[in-house]
């Protein structure tokens, strides 16, 4: 609890004097004003972050959370759940789908068993932060405890820390655990006050119940356990994940190290609104990244008042779109370094 | 005349063969079927241009044509004629949007006079490739004979047959010419049978008349030339411009070549109906980026049934989202190259 309670201390809102700056140079750089749309918004911001008039983010990292989830047993999902472990196994030989997309970028892929419920091999290339074997079946009981999820913030806030440390200029948010989106659904049902109806999508494929079945088992979860959704901590605990809590504390470390953070599809906006929930100026050190296919990703982002950059219909999750997204950010730096004003140029206008 | 008619007889269309190769294998990779949404059928897509099972496109270049516009006497835009020149040699120095983002994917900017009000110094860097010293006024008759619209044509084709003959793997099409939403709104109206209220935007910034006198100045060149909407080199010659004509022969280089061809914003939509009008198959070797802020933009895209990935709100032109979709390409390709199917990964599902 304490270093939970250190970072929040931390965090302050981004810096308007350097970001106002930082516009008008913007609108004097040698093209028509505005005519970069958000990416002017995106370098605006990086400037904020990081209180850097060219900011730079050459060393990147995917921070990417690996757990089970107890509410697995009531059958939603098609995959089995050999698949968290099989895939966090994957992650540091490079062969998944963040994985690919992240070499584009140079970006590093920091894999962590927060919770896989199998014991991962120690010269595996993953970060062993387990707190358990996954969380209890939501629908039958809180998927935690209050102190497990505080100690899933922590985890993700001291790996996040960790990455700061060495060198790391901008992080991004992954995940992998079969059957997450229905936890993610839920925090978003109870949080943004949605029917899980309007939220629940078919993640990677609904089991044989369809997804009738997976929304009874949030609306289960949800009336066993009555989370208060005034209090994040509770939400994440009863109807939460730990990669959930993990991804939450990444960002509410990068937020508090003026690092920004790009948010991957729909797990992890939801890993968002939990961080958001907790101190609301995270949101500033946020950054989009694409439009999840799932139907509540877009209720999230709405939530959020962030609007993704990339539509390509991705929901893979593991931080894929997360990855892609950092080619932008790149660019939003290259015009910060590299292009002049009108006048730095010597064009009258 | 040759080089354009032999340039088209060499298209043809994909090989749906080895797409449906690729498609087995993209369904097989190690992460859920078409989680990797549209990066799955942009891999399929590359792999049916360049009957590679692994493409590459390690080399890049943006063929970015520069040229004047005769109807920037009516006075439709804020901006003065002479920043077509200045811009043109800003190009080869780096400095300007396109240059900027394109240094995120290592592409060459290879900057073409084919058109620009002004001499252009041997030593800037600058291919000169001049037809003439900017189109004539299309509101008061054609833009170009019919043999500088052939002519244009040509000139893309030549620069990028030059291109792709050093290697180059990748191109995209980028533009500089003040005014020239005027003449691109104007090929659209024809060739797509819109209203011109319907697609014309404000482009860089209109001038005292607003958006009437644009609107009222396109309807204007479309009554006085009555451009036959059935013959593309007809549009182009009465209505369209120089480096609109280049960036259409780039295209069809492209898909003569075998080579894919990132169409920028609403410019380079233009260019693309031109192209694709002369051949269609010309449609399968395009790959969309970014949905320009120009309402044109989506009825060019839809017309040419391609959508964008990256909504961002720009509107710079000049190759700038062509520039970093390259980005994009490369996950496609990291993808391929680097992603194992789940029999190749030893996971059993």
């Amino acid at each position: 609890m304490e270093l939970l309670q250190k970072t929040i201390e931390k965090i302050t809102g981004l810096d308007q004097e350097m970001m106002n700056a930082a516009r008008t140079r913007v609108d004097n750089l040698i093209k028509p004003t505005k005519s970069l749309g958000r990416l002017e918004d995106l370098a605006v911001q990086l400037v904020g972050i990081t209180r850097n008039a060219i900011p730079r983010v050459d060393q990147k990292a995917i921070i990417l959370m690996s757990a089970d989830h107890g509410v697995y047993e009531e059958g939603i999902t098609i995959f089995p759940q050999e698949i968290t472990l099989a895939q966090t196994l994957n992650f540091p030989k490079g062969l998944t789908g963040v994985c690919v997309i992240g070499r584009v970028s140079g970006a590093k892929i920091v894999t962590v068993d927060i919770g896989v419920k199998a014991d991962i091999p120690e010269d595996a290339g993953v970060l062993i932060r387990k707190i358990k074997y996954g969380t209890d079946n939501m629908a039958k009981g809180p998927a935690m405890t209050r102190e497990e999820a505080i100690k899933s913030l922590e985890v993700g806030i001291e790996v996040a820390n960790e990455q700061i440390a060495k060198g790391v200029q901008l992080l991004g948010t992954g995940e992998m655990g079969i059957c997450n989106t229905t936890p993610s659904t839920a925090i978003l049902s109870v949080i943004g006050g949605f029917h899980p109806e309007e939220v629940t999508g078919r993640g990677a494929g609904v089991g044989n119940g369809g997804i009738e079945h997976k929304i009874a088992v949030i609306k289960e979860a949800i009336r066993v356990n009555q989370p208060n959704r005034e209090d994040a901590i509770d939400v994440l605990a009863k109807v939460g994940g730990l990669e959930i809590g993990g991804m939450a504390g990444v960002m509410l470390a990068a937020a508090a190290n003026q690092v920004p953070v790009v948010v991957d599809g729909f797990i992890s906006t939801a890993a968002a609104v939990i961080a958001v929930t907790i101190e609301p100026k995270v949101r500033e050190y946020l950054i989009p990244s694409h439009a999840s296919a799932e139907p509540g990703g877009q209720k999230g982002s709405e939530l959020l008042g962030i609007k993704p950059m990339i539509h390509m219909d991705l929901c893979l999750g593991e931080g894929s779109g997360a990855a892609m997204a950092f080619s932008i950010v790149d660019a939003a730096c290259s015009m910060m370094q590299h292009m002049p004003t009108f006048a730095e140029a010597g064009m009258e206008i």
